[in-house]
C-alpha cells in the first residue's frame, strides 16, 4: 500500500511517499540522491531498528553514518556542529545528500545541517514518528533550538522527497504516539471539519495503529500541510494557520525545559487554550471547546498548562515568538471547528483570563 | 561623493553605495530598515571608531548593539551564538534588521546570524575594510568557519543595501590595506585586463589612499562582482570565477590556523600558485605570471606559500574545498590576464609541480 502526494513548489518541490513497508523499497529514496555520498542521520533510539535497513538499500553509494543522542533537549547548534564535523571528517562535498532517519528533532536538525553545509546540500526525509510523518517532514522548516527559544535558529530547506512508512510506528512508545495525533487532530481544527469529524470516528483504530487508517490520516494531514505550504512556503500568510497551539506549546516546552513536554503534548494544550480564547472572543461555541477536549484527552493527550508556568511567564516567553512582530503578539484561534485564523486584535484581558484561569478549571 | 549601483536580483537586489563621508548619511541604510529594532554587530577594533556615528544616524529605531572580539578565529558557532543570544535577550523578533559594521569577518557572521535568526531576518552591511567593501559585503554569501574547513557552514543572504565609505579605511592598518587589494587585483585578473593595467598604474595612489582612485577601484570592483552574482546569484557555474586564489588560499589559511595569514594574503598567494600551473599548463604566459607577482609584491603581498605545508597536506586541504565535488577538485585558472576559466581537467603532475616547487623558486 503506498500513497504518493506532492509538494507544489516549482524547482523546489518533492514526493510525499506514505504507506507500509516503504524503508525496503529503497528506489523511492535513491531516485533523489543526486551525488555518491550519504550521510545517513539517526539517533540512539531509532538506528537498531532500522539504521541496517536504509543502509542495505543504498548500497553503491559512499554511505557515513552519524548516531545521535535522542531527545529535544539535543536539538542546538552543539549537536548541530557534530554533523558538520561529521561531514568534514569523511570529505564529503556539495553533491552530497543528507539522509534524516528519525522523529522531528533528527529532521530538523539535519534538513538545517543540509541547508547550511557548504551553504546547501540535498537531504531526504524519512520520519519514524507519526509527529514527523505529518508534520515536521514536510514544508521544509528546518532549524534547532535555542535556551531562550524554540526553533529561533533554522531556515527554509526543502527535502527531496518524503519517505512515511507506517511500519516504522509500530516501535513508537504510547507517548510519542498521542503526541503525534495531537497534529492530526490540528489540520482538523484549522482547515477541515469532516477531517476532525473522521478522527472522532476513527480514534480507537489510531490508536490500536491500525495500518489502513493511519495511512489514511497520515495522507490527509500531509495533503492539508501541503497546500498551505505550496500557497506560502515561506510562511507570510496562511501558512501560519498551522501554527494553531504553537505559540502556548511552544512557551510550555521552553518554560519547562526542552524534552519535558513533547512538542506535540504541549501543541495539545496550545490548541485548548487557543479554543479557550476563542470561546472567550465569543467566537467558538462552549460546546466546541469542550468537543475539542474530549477528543485530545480519548488520544491520551494533556489538556490543560502545568502550573508552574505563571500568566507573567507565558507573557513572556510568548513575547519572543516568531508569530510576534512590531505589531505585537499575533494567535491562531478558531471561529469553528475546520475554521482558523490569524489574529492579533484579540482582547489582552480575555488572554489574560486564558492564561491564569483555564488550569485550574474548564472556565465556561 | 557617491557612486551607487545596484546588484540586480529581482526582489533580492539591492543598492551599493559607494563614497567618502557616507557613514553621516544616514538615510543611506536607514531606507532599508523596516522593523523598528537594529542590533549593531561590530568589533572592538572598529566600533571605538565609528559606533557612535552609526547609532547616532539610527536614532528613533530601537537600537542594541554588540561588540564581537576581532579576527577570523572568532567566525565560528559558538561567537555566533552570541549574537542569537543578544537577539532574544532584546526579544527581537522577525521584523528587526541586523547591522553589519566591520570587516569581513562582522559581515560574513552577521549576515549568517540574520540568514537564521527566526528563518530569516533583514541585514545592512556597512563594510570598514578594503576587502569587505569589494568582496564579501557583496553576493550574500554568509556563513562561518569550521575548524576543519573554512566558511563550510553558511547560508546565501542578501543585504538590503551596502554602504562602503572610504573614510573608514583611514583607520585600517596597512597589512589589511593591502590584504583588500588583493581581491581588487582578483577582479583584473579574472575579467577585466584594461582594469588590471589600471591598478598597475594607480597602485601608488592606491597605497596612499587617495580618496577619489580609491572609489573608482571600489566601484569598478563592485561593478564586477555585481555581474557575476546577478548571472549567477548560487554559484552553479561563472560566479565561482571569483574563487580565482581562493582553493589554493583557503588551504593555506585552514593550514596555518585562522588569523595567522589574512585572507587576502592567502588569496595573493593563492592567485599567483594558480598562474604557475596556468602556465605550466602553457595557457598563461611566463611574463604574465611575473606581471601578476609584480603587482601583488608592489601591493605588499606575499606571493609564496609557507614552507610548513607540504603538497601532500595542500591536497588533503584542498579535497574539502567547495569546488571539489563528485568529479573531483575544479580550480580557477587564467587563459590571461583579464581571462578566468573553471577547469577540473588540469594535469595533475603539473599540479604536483606547483605545489612542491613555487615556494622554494620561481620555476618560470
Amino acid at each position: 500500500m503506498i500513497q504518493t502526494l506532492r509538494v507544489d513548489l516549482g524547482d523546489r518541490g518533492y514526493p510525499i511517499h506514505i504507506g507500509s513497508d516503504l524503508l525496503t523499497n529503497a528506489e523511492l529514496y535513491r531516485a533523489h540522491i543526486h551525488g555518491n555520498q550519504v550521510l545517513v542521520v539517526s539517533n540512539e533510539t531509532v538506528a537498531p531498528f532500522y539504521l541496517d535497513q536504509v543502509c542495505a538499500g543504498l548500497e553503491g553509494f559512499r554511505v557515513a553514518t552519524l548516531i545521535l543522542p535522542d531527545g529535544e533537549q539535543f536539538k542546538n547548534l552543539e549537536i548541530l556542529n557534530r554533523v558538520f564535523t561529521k561531514l568534514l571528517e569523511e570529505r564529503f562535498n556539495r553533491s552530497c545528500c543528507l539522509l534524516a532517519l528519525g522523529g522531528g528533532v533528527i529532521g530538523d536538525l539535519t534538513g538545517f545541517a543540509a541547508a547550511c553545509y557548504q551553504r546547501g546540500v540535498d537531504f531526504v526525509q524519512v520520519p519514524t514518528t507519526l509527529l514527523a510523518q505529518v508534520d515536521s517532514s514536510v514544508g521544509g522548516k528546518t532549524g534547532v533550538n535555542h535556551a531562550l527559544g524554540k526553533n529561533m535558529i533554522g531556515a527554509f530547506h526543502q527535502p527531496r522527497c518524503v519517505v512515511a512508512d507506517t511500519n516504522t510506528l509500530d516501535t513508537l512508545d504510547d507517548r510519542q504516539f498521542s503526541a503525534g495525533l495531537a497534529e492530526v487532530i490540528k489540520y482538523g481544527l484549522i482547515r477541515q471539519a469532516p477531517f476532525f469529524g473522521w478522527i472522532e470516528e476513527n480514534i480507537d483504530h489510531l490508536l490500536r495503529r491500525d495500518s489502513a487508517t493511519l495511512v489514511e490520516a497520515i495522507e490527509r494531514s500531509c495533503r492539508c500541510k501541503a497546500e498551505l505550504v505550496a500557497a506560502d512556503e515561506r510562511e507570510r500568510g496562511a501558512r501560519a494557520l498551522l501554527n494553531l497551539g504553537h505559540t502556548f506549546g511552544h512557551a510550555i516546552e521552553t518554560g519547562t525545559g526542552y524534552g519535558t513536554w513533547l512538542h506535540g503534548e504541549a501543541v495539545a494544550v496550545g490548541m485548548v487554550m487557543a479554543a479557550d480564547l476563542s470561546a472567550r472572543q465569543g467566537w467558538l461555541t462552549a460546546a466546541d471547546v469542550e468537543r475539542i477536549r474530549r477528543l485530545l484527552s480519548r488520544a491520551r493527550l494533556p489538556v490543560d498548562p502545568p502550573d508552574a508556568i505563571t500568566r507573567d511567564r507565558f507573557l513572556d516567553l510568548m513575547s519572543v515568538d516568531k508569530k510576534a512582530d512590531d505589531q505585537g503578539l499575533r494567535l491562531v484561534l478558531l471561529d469553528t471547528i475546520g475554521s482558523a485564523r490569524i489574529c492579533s486584535d484579540f482582547d489582552r484581558q480575555l488572554l489574560d483570563q486564558t492564561l491564569n484561569l483555564e488550569r485550574r478549571t474548564s472556565a465556561l
